[in-house]
């Protein structure tokens, strides 16, 4: 069973006139698999001379002949960890042995497979920003009359509407985050420095099995959003924006939090933030224009009183920050039903610093769902 | 100053003609800037229709007109990160706006900034399995004149040979993952699958400030090393192979326990490990051809009574596994005082299993000193 919607890829495929697409990140693997990566390397890739990489290979006019490359060599055998995971659909394997530089040899082996299934002279979408140098010059090298395009659009495109499995993912990482948040903004004194809540925050989002990505912290006024040794102190708001991964999906999600009562100008400004949130999430539906959505969020933030200050941001989020549905001023696409974007209304305001509020929101037919919609209010810690 | 040794790196620069090698990977970017790299993109750098890439482009005729090219675009500000940081020895910055691929902007930059130093006609070595395919054809477009070779044998030549901090790291790392993996193996139950005891090593090594990277869970008899939902049971040998970074130091090791006694035979075959563990580092010394302790590796766990079971490995060991020095038949290198090296001792037997032992040490003037010596018995863990 195609663990995808496989008659969106070939829309996809179609409308760039691409006859293949090959994949190579772990992301993109692990999606088309239907969630398998070789832990081994999932979080490191590099190894002896060159790195790991493992593809699939799927061509747009039979989806049942995609192929698999990873490695099996004695000392790594993938396939175990195949049988562990449960076989996928994709029964076409062909294995690597030890070599030089594993990417160039899954890139020459790329090229026989797609050269014996009779795509020579196609037209094949790799991920051009990430397959390394080398193995593309094995794949072209071995086959020289083929043509080569980007697949991370099509593949973006794929992704971008998602399955219920994939929404609960990301609902639960989402939690995971917002409640990692809120107890570090809790938990917080007024000489913690921000590199500590950071760290706060990471462990948090490790202890509940997720993996901890980044976090910025802006203690206004100013708008430093790196982690440093500047401590929150007293009355100074916070801004707390993590970012965490649970099996490839991730959750982005800020909070507002001081040690003790917030200036009224950062209440205030926080009040705007979430004022346009609310605007923003009334008019999101299945059938929106992607560019109505951003001159929405945008009069909402940069009208009123604080206007001049608004700062709009949306996004699409799933296995990629930043991902379709493309949220910008030209973008004339609609949003489409479970479609996931994440919505950012913040206030940059030199006698209050960054003030900022991002959650993330599914598309419905008629509206939409939160994914993480849990301690939206500024947290404010009783200053002991 | 320059974190690095400047003369090594123009040593192995020069030995494969190289006029400028040019890092983009983040343990070379973080090695060669003395240990920065953007935090917010280090655990996952896809975003967008691309990723981020940073580089560092460093002239063998002159290393202090080397250069940097980050991200600085109104939304993320690179150098506030360099400012926390503490601003490092490459002075010479160029920040990349927005673009729909980072990757191929860096590569069109580093092209601009080679062709202003006169680098345009050069050799420059380029990490080839691991610089994305756009970014390099951007590089090539700019400077149509210029060779490419690959850097990754340059780098690993530089990084070889540790500095002092980057043993007290190695050590630190190295002990977590020892400790972490004794605790596990301490708190065991017969009913514990492999994948559980997967997890609570990585959870153990996350609470060190580690990150963890992966563990391999052999039970005997039989050679699977994927954690599965088999269960440790009773009177069976578990070996026990995860590794961690930390601060991009990556550590390697392997422990063995059992529930109860474990069999007669794996406890000889663990016996003979460490038989051959003691050999192999009794050889180690600044000096020693890696080609002899690759013979005498192999000589200590193929001869004795369980010699056709057995099986040796040995590798560098630093910001990358199974990095310089290579530890092979043929490689007639000497060994150097502070090299790292990984000596896996192992025994792969039908009715015994996966019996192994791997421990870290680094090379001085007379010997070794081993980075993580504790906890090396067997695990008898009492059956209650």
């Amino acid at each position: 069973m195609i663990p995808f919607d496989g008659e969106r890829l070939r829309r996809a495929m179609r409308a760039q006139n691409v006859d293949v697409v090959l994949a190579a990140t772990r992301h993109n693997v692990r999606y088309l698999t239907g969630g398998y990566y070789l832990s081994f390397y999932a979080r490191a890739s590099r190894f002896g001379g060159g790195q790991y990489l493992s593809m699939v290979g799927i061509p747009a006019k039979d989806l049942s002949s995609a192929f698999y490359i990873g490695r099996q060599d004695g000392i790594l055998n993938e396939q175990d960890y195949i049988d562990v995971f449960g076989p996928f659909w994709i029964t076409n394997r062909h294995w690597l042995r030890r070599s030089p530089s594993m990417s160039a040899a899954a890139g020459e082996t790329a090229a026989q497979v797609l050269r014996a299934q009779g795509y020579a002279g196609s037209t094949i979408a790799v991920e051009s920003s990430f397959l390394p140098a080398d193995a593309f010059e094995a794949l072209r090298a071995g086959l020289p009359e083929a043509s080569f395009v980007n697949a991370t659009p099509i593949l973006g495109e794929l992704r971008a509407v998602k399955q219920p499995a994939e929404l609960e993912c990301l609902r639960q990482v989402d939690h995971v985050v917002a409640g990692a948040i809120h107890a570090v903004l809790s938990e917080g004194r007024p000489d913690q420095t921000t590199r500590q809540i950071a760290t706060r925050v990471q462990r948090r989002i490790e202890e509940q099995g997720a993996s901890f990505l980044y976090a910025f912290t802006n203690v206004g006024p100013g708008y430093l959003r790196a982690p440093s040794s500047a401590p929150w102190g007293r009355g100074r708001p916070l801004h707390l924006d993590a970012g965490a991964e649970l099996d490839e999906y991730i959750a982005d999600i800020a909070r507002m939090g001081s040690i003790g009562t917030p200036p009224a100008l950062a209440m205030d400004l926080f009040n705007a933030s979430r004022e346009a949130q609310k605007r923003v999430r009334g008019a999101v539906h299945a059938g929106l224009p992607c560019r109505d959505l951003w001159r929405i969020g945008t009069e909402s933030v940069t009208s009123g009183r604080w206007g001049q200050y608004g700062r709009f941001l949306a996004h699409g989020l799933g296995m990629v920050s930043h991902e379709p549905p493309e949220v910008n001023e030209k973008n004339d696409r609609q949003l489409e039903a479970s479609m996931v974007v994440s919505i950012e209304t913040e206030y940059l305001h030199p006698d209050a610093g960054h003030i900022k509020i991002e959650d993330t929101v599914v598309v419905t037919p008629t509206g939409h769902e939160g994914l993480g919609d849990i301690e939206q209010d500024w947290c404010v810690v009783p200053d002991a």
